[in-house]
């Protein structure tokens, strides 16, 4: 197959579920032509996913892809975007009809739920698996999210359970990364995290500053609080632990792909009724304090810091 | 280094060099955000280059960042755009700060020459190295090239000449990748070809199609016939052969990143004097015909026409 049968065969996929009057022209020229709709701001963010770093061989393909919109899509939630649009960048180490159709399926599957269009990018070839997605979002000038702007004595907040990827990727370390082994919830929590766009959005006018969770709590939050100039405490007791996930998995284990924001104490009635509307499990597990510091809690007593807040490619 | 201390020191360089009213956020929260000015379009393309596929370990890591950023305004000077801002997917196999260095220092020389903003990306490891750069431009409304515009009659024309890039990759596949090998005209083709973005915005109105040169003259003259549903007959004593350049480099040779466009003969008089006044040189290869096969002719002979066309990473 030529690079051009790969794009035709598995990626130019006329009708991608989402019919969009603002792409003017995708793939198949020398760059896409998009339209941005008066009165949005584009939002732009690229996530990379590489073969032994961010996932293992035996990963199923669609799987892969899946998840690779995923993690994308949980950047625009995080700035309480809608995802529109993306370019892939492709390395392929080989070329394998049944997995790349497997791929597709999964990156289409995603595409369509989330409703973003791939506009781009390119198949190459590599000495292994690598796959980089950027994607393209909108949102209302002046309604977006950012990380900088938590305020002190804010609640901090996280979306769902922590720790469940986390222990996902350790039960395939430990059986040699036998997919049979993971539960149901594992499964789910490692290749299908749920980001919540409508509650993302709604969070906009309430919450005071949002990121979302990829490399561990600890280490999430530091990089909010760093933002913000600010510090915060963390109360052990009200971490949302999945089941069977131990306290250090769910405070440095990366990957649980939820939102951790901030909002005043006075608007956690709105808020309360803002996650039940939209069907999001939110938990308050702390509070943004003026000195820099980062110190968990745990009835009433200081804790040990992890050393290792999380995950870290270079470390 | 952590990834963190690798973006700040390397790629979150404050002053760009570019004053951009435009990015509202950019490098260190989880996306970007960005104006697009009113009347404008959003262009959007996204190129790879990969370790021992598209450059060989030797290549200098300024030289690598800055062609990098080349190829992609080069989608960008397709379109009639104008180049405005990139993500850049870097995927390490290694952390080499003076790589690093010289990495940064190509990428943002690059970036000032042709005022593009780096906004975002990540860094990540890798068992090779992986870049991935995504670029997006504006062009106003309507007034963008593409390659599927060409029109039956019209001239073919080819900017720059052709080949010396190939040239250069055979004389370092000749000698071991010793740079020490390539003469300065070498060096120049293969790693700072020059895109002309005024002479590409200038053709708006007088092109028909136009497309870059990346993979060799006929398999990119293929592309723009097939999607404009053409054919084309190249006259091969016009072909402007770089230095030292044989007629089959000059053919089927990649990375010439000049521009390939169509216009009809009346156009002829205009072009020349666009083409003189931003300093692009020009040449008529041939032409666009109604039947979809590409012929080449030499003194009113036809030719035969090269196995291959041009690189594909997948045959």
């Amino acid at each position: 197959m030529t690079e051009a049968e790969i794009i035709q065969r598995f990626f130019q996929v006329p009708a991608q579920g989402i019919s969009d009057p603002d792409l003017l022209l995708g793939i198949g020229d020398d760059a896409a032509l998009i339209q941005i709709p008066e009165g949005q701001q584009l939002v732009v963010s690229s996530d990379s996913m590489v073969i032994a770093r961010h996932f293992v061989a035996e990963t199923p393909g669609y799987d892969l892809a899946y998840k690779l919109v995923t993690v994308n899509v949980s950047d625009m939630a995080a700035m309480a975007a809608t995802p529109r649009w993306m370019t892939l960048n492709l390395s392929l180490d080989s070329v394998d009809e049944a997995w790349l159709k497997a791929f597709s399926e999964g990156l289409f599957a995603a595409a369509k739920h989330y409703a973003v269009t791939l506009v781009g990018g390119d198949v190459v070839r590599s000495g292994e698996l690598n796959l980089g997605l950027q994607i393209m979002g909108t949102v209302a000038a002046g309604k977006s999210l950012q990380r900088s702007t938590a305020q002190i004595d804010d609640d901090i907040y996280v979306t769902g359970s922590l720790g469940l990827a986390a222990s996902a990727v350790a039960c395939l370390k430990q059986h040699g990364n036998d997919h049979e082994k993971l539960t149901a919830a594992q499964s789910l929590a490692l290749y299908r995290p749920n980001i919540n766009l409508d509650f993302a959005r709604g969070l906009v006018g309430l919450s005071h500053a949002a990121m979302d969770l990829s490399d561990g709590l600890l280490l999430d939050l530091q990089r909010l609080c760093a933002a913000s100039q600010v510090g915060a405490v963390v109360q052990l007791e009200q971490l949302p632990l999945a089941d069977s996930v131990d306290e250090l998995m769910a405070l440095t284990g990366g990957e649980d792909y939820g939102l951790l924001f901030t909002a005043s104490p006075a608007a956690a009635k709105e808020l309360a009724t803002l996650a039940a509307e939209q069907a999001c499990v939110i938990h308050c597990i702390g509070s943004i304090t003026k000195d820099r510091e980062l110190n968990l809690v745990r009835d009433g007593l200081r804790q040990a810091i992890p050393t290792s807040l999380g995950f870290d490619h270079f470390k």
